[in-house]
């Protein structure tokens, strides 16, 4: 087995340039503001489909790196989202990342209502006294939460990071959102995660730091 | 947009029947014991290819549920993969979850010899003295570091989970795995991730108890 030796630090630039070379004349196709965002998603996944999949209202990109350099929070749907977004850059510029998902006024509400905890999750981050980017990898429910948030004046986020996967209303709720006048990118269909929202939040992460 | 009206509680359910619905015949060339991990990871990533890629040693699926239930801890090579492993689980069994990559003299030692953090997160984690699971799904060279400490006698690990996604040394470092006398679960190729990772861990897990 041939192992390629590269020190640690280039892991990453050597990953990049073999993602590069496989998209090809693909990545003349793609639009040169997003794509750091979307090699970063396929280098969290391997998948390629990616490049396809991945969908940016105008300016979005920038719209969501203006954010973090203004200072907004960032809610997830799931702690694993939470854990692999870069925290200590994020901080830099004055944003945390919230998860409501497992705190216990959420749960009961969420019993009490018959709806998912992802969706009151939403409810409680919308009270957050902040401009907020939300990264949704796991629950279709907290975007579908987040357009009713968006249609009833009790929430207007900075940017909506819609990437949920699964198969009980996933590609319809990304299709929701896309609809609203929100920014948006979204990862059209059924795949996206929480590394995928993690991998977009770093995206815009990276390009405003040194690392 | 039609929104499937369904009760949380039956979410996955609902998933894991469209999912059996797409895989279709594919279904019956897939081994039974192994398929409540194959289903679990396809619902994580919605990624079919997990249908092929997966490949499990003798007994995998049997040896991790045991593993498990004999309290062995898991370590994993990223906190997201920590996160997204059902920890209240894992404690009815008497087991923990570790994730040295953080650490401070895992950082300190893996400058000095200038390799990674990784590697070195699993040399940390050999000196545990349990019974051990490695769910590894970001770093090959975790695996690679795993591979070393197996054959200077240093670890033997109940079953290691090799599926890190990526583009430098993932392929050969996962072959590399399963050509240890180690009982394995692999994700052949470049695809996998810490969501992957956590969702094997997660599908045996669920097998054990009442949900």
């Amino acid at each position: 087995m041939n192992i390629e030796i590269v020190k640690p630090m280039d892991i990453e630039k050597r990953s990049m340039e073999i993602i590069t070379e496989i998209l090809g004349d693909k990545i003349k196709t793609l639009d040169e503001k997003n794509l750091h965002i979307i090699k970063r998603v396929i280098h969290t996944s391997a998948d390629f489909d990616y490049a396809d999949n991945l969908c940016f209202s105008d300016n979005a990109a920038e719209i969501l790196a203006n954010a973090i350099k203004n200072g907004a929070d960032i809610v997830t749907d799931t702690q694993m989202a939470k854990s692999g977004i870069n925290k200590a850059t994020l901080e830099k510029f004055g944003g945390e990342v919230h998860c409501f998902i497992a705190d216990e006024d959420v749960a009961a509400e969420a019993k009490k209502r018959g709806i998912t905890r992802s969706a009151v999750s939403m409810e409680k981050a919308a009270k957050l006294n902040k401009p907020l980017i939300f990264a949704i990898g796991n629950a279709p429910t907290a975007l579908l939460s987040l357009k009713e948030l968006i249609d009833s004046g009790k929430l207007k986020p900075e940017i909506i990071i819609g990437v949920p996967v699964g198969f009980v209303n996933v590609v319809e709720s990304k299709e929701i959102i896309m609809e609203t006048h929100i920014p948006y990118i979204v990862a059209r269909g059924r795949k996206g995660g929480s590394n995928v929202a993690a991998a977009i939040c770093n995206a815009a992460l990276y390009t405003l730091v040194q690392r």
